[in-house]
This record gives C-alpha cells, structure tokens and sequence, in this order.
C-alpha cells in the first residue's frame, strides 16, 4: 500500500511557511492504520524487541500498537512533569532554547532490545535525546522508525549507527 | 488476566494528596498490553465501529492499537492548537477555570458508529466534551472504554444515555 497519498499536507502550520504533514487522514482510515503499524513492525519481526519506546504524543499513536504486533511491551518517553514515577531527563536543543524530554528509570532493564519509534524525523534532535535517554538505562537500540522523513533536513546525521527506516520519505 | 495488579500506584503525584494510577506498568509488560487491548476492544467486535476516537494524550497509547483490533480507523482528539487542519472546539470544567480539546472536522463522517476511549475515568468532564465533539460532527457514540475507572468521582453521571465500560475500577 501506497501510505503517501494518505498524508494531507497542510500550509502555514504551526507558522507561515511550513507545510505541515498530517497524518491523521492516514490514522482514520482502516486498510491504511493497518499497513502503517504493520510496515512499521515488519522488519523487527523475530528480532527479540522486547520494548517499543514511543515519543510524546504522536509517538504513542502508533508505537502501542507496532509494540502488540511484535510482542514487545511498550514505552512512553514524555515531556517534563508527565511521567508521576523516577525519572531520567535528556535535553535537546530548539530553534529558540532548549527542551526536555523523561523517561521512568525503571522502564528498560539492562540489556534490553527497544525499538524507538515517532511519527516524523525532521532535524532529529528529539529522537537523539531519546536515544541517550534509553542507552543511559542501558537499554540496546535495535532500530529507529519514523512514519515519514523529511530527508532535506537530514536527521539521520543525528541518528550515526544506528539503524534507521522511515516509511515515507519527503 | 487481572489487569489491575499491574497499576503501580504513586503517591502524591501530579500534586499532594493525590494517589496517582500509573499504567506505565501495565503498558511495558507484553502480556499486558496485549490483554488490555483485547479486553477494550471485546465488546465492540463485529459491532461495525468505525471510527475509535482517542484523547490526548494517553488515550492515544491504547486507542490505535483497539482501532486496529477492530479493524477501525483511529482519530485524535487534542488539546488546543496541535491539530493543523479546520477543528470543532469543545470546552470543561477544570478545578480552576476551563480547557478546551478539538477534533478535526473532517474527522467523522455523519453517521459513523464511533468508540470512544481514555485510560482513565475521573470526574468525566473531558470525556463529556468528547462526547459533544463527536456528536457535533454527526457521529453516533457506540460506546466509551476506559482502562481504569475512579468510581468515588462518579464521572459516569456526566456520561448518562451512553454505554460505559471500564476494565480496572477503584
């Protein structure tokens, strides 16, 4: 299945000059739901992922159920002040300052395979705290998925040795 | 599978007093996971649900996931401004002063047989707005899913006329 024609793309959002990539006509829709988390979860089957990790909030949309498929359990890595449990905190840089992003210190065990995945990778700069944030617990990173890829921003220079796949590339 | 002995609660979290359900626990746990998903889904199976309506942001976790149990497209609804396209708006009752949660117009189609889901039941203000949103845009609610429910706050008067389940209740 084709997912692209699925994104609407929206002008001028969250500000003048960004066109926004939407995916929620791809979520409403069953057939396309469906693909997404199963192209999703394809190339990690019987890899031994034991945790998908998902990022606030899109993230969680789509990590819960890649994690079902591949009978993983799953994880929230949240913005500050959400997760109520110890925590770890990993900072990333933004166009104007700095941002944090947690995740509870109890939710990988050592040595554990997760797989990371968010909805858009676009400078990457989440999705690498999000890695420090699951490496720091001792968690190994099998993979890094990505429903779509905005390739000219060029996250994956962030995102070294890794193995990274997206599903749909701008 | 009893779900509830998977619930860590923590105490005084968001605030003093406040003994915090955190379903991280149930969430990481493979087994879980897939049994929570399966329970929220069971009695709308072959209940020609197409839509399940989610609300940010931990009903986004489950939400997918039972949507696609269903075999069901998944929409979200969000707090204000994070949903690029044209939105209906519905406002609640907050302890001090009121928020607001959208959905996207487009969202549900007149006449669509809509679930409706969040983990947790409190006083059932937001999902009582849920409600409104989903009916505002000529969808009918088939039934409203929780994860856990706080009976004491009797949230399921805010909800009357509509077929509420829960899978863990305090």
């Amino acid at each position: 299945m084709n997912l692209l024609k699925y994104i609407r793309e929206v002008p001028d959002f969250p500000k003048p000059g960004i066109l926004f990539k939407d995916i929620t006509t791809l979520l409403k829709d069953p057939a396309a739901l469906d693909a997404a988390i199963r192209q999703l979860a394809d190339p990690y089957r019987n890899a031994g992922v034991s945790l998908v990790a998902g990022i606030e909030s899109r993230g969680f949309i789509l990590g819960a159920a890649v994690a079902r498929d591949l009978g993983a359990g799953f994880v929230p890595i949240r913005k500050s002040g959400k997760l109520p449990s110890k925590t770890a905190t990993a900072s990333y840089v933004l166009e104007y300052g700095t941002d944090n992003i947690e995740i509870h210190t109890d939710a990988v065990a050592h040595g554990q395979r997760v797989l990371l995945l968010d909805d858009l990778l676009a400078t990457g700069g989440t999705m690498e705290a999000a890695v420090r944030l699951v490496k720091g617990l001792g968690g190994q990173i099998h993979g890094i998925s990505f429903l779509i890829e905005l390739t000219a921003l060029n996250g994956r220079s962030r995102l070294k040795g890794e193995a990274v796949t997206a599903l749909i590339s701008y």
